[in-house]
């Protein structure tokens, strides 16, 4: 391979992220300029193929979009898809506050990546990774529900980890990995 | 007029708190048989106008859309325009508790109107009602965080209210009797 692909995203921590996992099989993701037109679902998976699709329209060529959010068991799945608005508004502090009093602390980090080429079908990558909600935000590295997230048997959060760790463990490495499997055997 | 006009929604009781509503203006709605597609924005004129756009397309006639949502001053505006999912999610509960240690409960409640005719842009209405978060979930009445929200300088919840009371001062009163002044100004 060793050609770019338009990685439709705003955001240079999700570019990273995706390119530090990609490295490994020679690809390497460029952010798109375009918009990426997100609704409003309960699944990750219906988010990232509708942004996939109206995107690799508009632009004409093949696209990859990414989704991802906190599903917290006690609280019915939120913030869910709408992890990025209740990291703006609420933080670590407020899901911290929802879960004062629950001794149910599960949780899982989900993540959806979408391929689509203009006119063809998005095609869809899972990743999940299973764990829970610290009991207060530790840790400076990586973004969002980071602090307060530890991963299954572990006592680091995922802002604790360093980032080889992470993108081992994490949810969005699981279906990046996925999407270079597939495109290099497509 | 007299004449029944497309609303897109899926909730029976917004249905009939808007035809209370526009009753003594002689118009009526029925619910659209069609999907209300919501994007991810931080205002409720966004999603309202890019449903209204995008239905009024699909069926091929006017159509109304309604987006609504509580905005608490002390949370950053959460939950704002994913009020619904917050409700299933977290529900009444989970916004007192965030509410937890906050002196200003100060919020409103805000909707958006959008009419829009196939192939025309939207025309878009807008109210807004003040007032803060209640300290306990009171009153059956109304649906959403009702309960927990009180009018400026009430002492009864939305959900203690009497439907004709809560028309009369409510946000969605506000938005809708606009649109009707429009519509047979028009």
């Amino acid at each position: 391979m060793g050609g770019k692909i338009l990685f439709v995203t705003g955001n240079s921590h999700k570019l990273d992220e995706a390119n530090r996992i990609l490295s490994p099989y020679g690809i390497s993701l460029e952010m798109a300029v375009c918009e990426k037109l997100e609704i409003q679902a309960d699944t990750l998976e219906e988010v990232a193929s509708f942004a996939a699709r109206t995107a690799a329209w508009r632009i004409g060529s093949p696209v990859l979009v990414e989704d991802s959010g906190l599903f917290i068991d006690a609280l019915g799945g939120f913030p869910g898809p709408y992890s990025s608005y209740a990291f703006k508004t609420i933080g670590c502090r407020g899901i911290l506050r929802l879960m004062d009093g629950f001794d149910d602390r599960s949780a899982s980090f989900r993540c959806a990546v979408a391929y689509c080429a203009a006119g063809a079908e998005p095609v869809l990558f899972s990743g999940a990774s299973g764990g829970s909600i610290a009991t207060t935000a530790r840790g400076a590295r990586g973004f969002g529900f980071d602090p307060i997230f530890l991963g299954k048997g572990s006592r680091l959060t995922y802002a604790e980890l360093d980032e080889e760790s992470k993108c081992m463990a994490s949810h969005r490495g699981e279906a990046f990995r996925r999407f270079a499997e597939w495109l290099l055997g497509a």
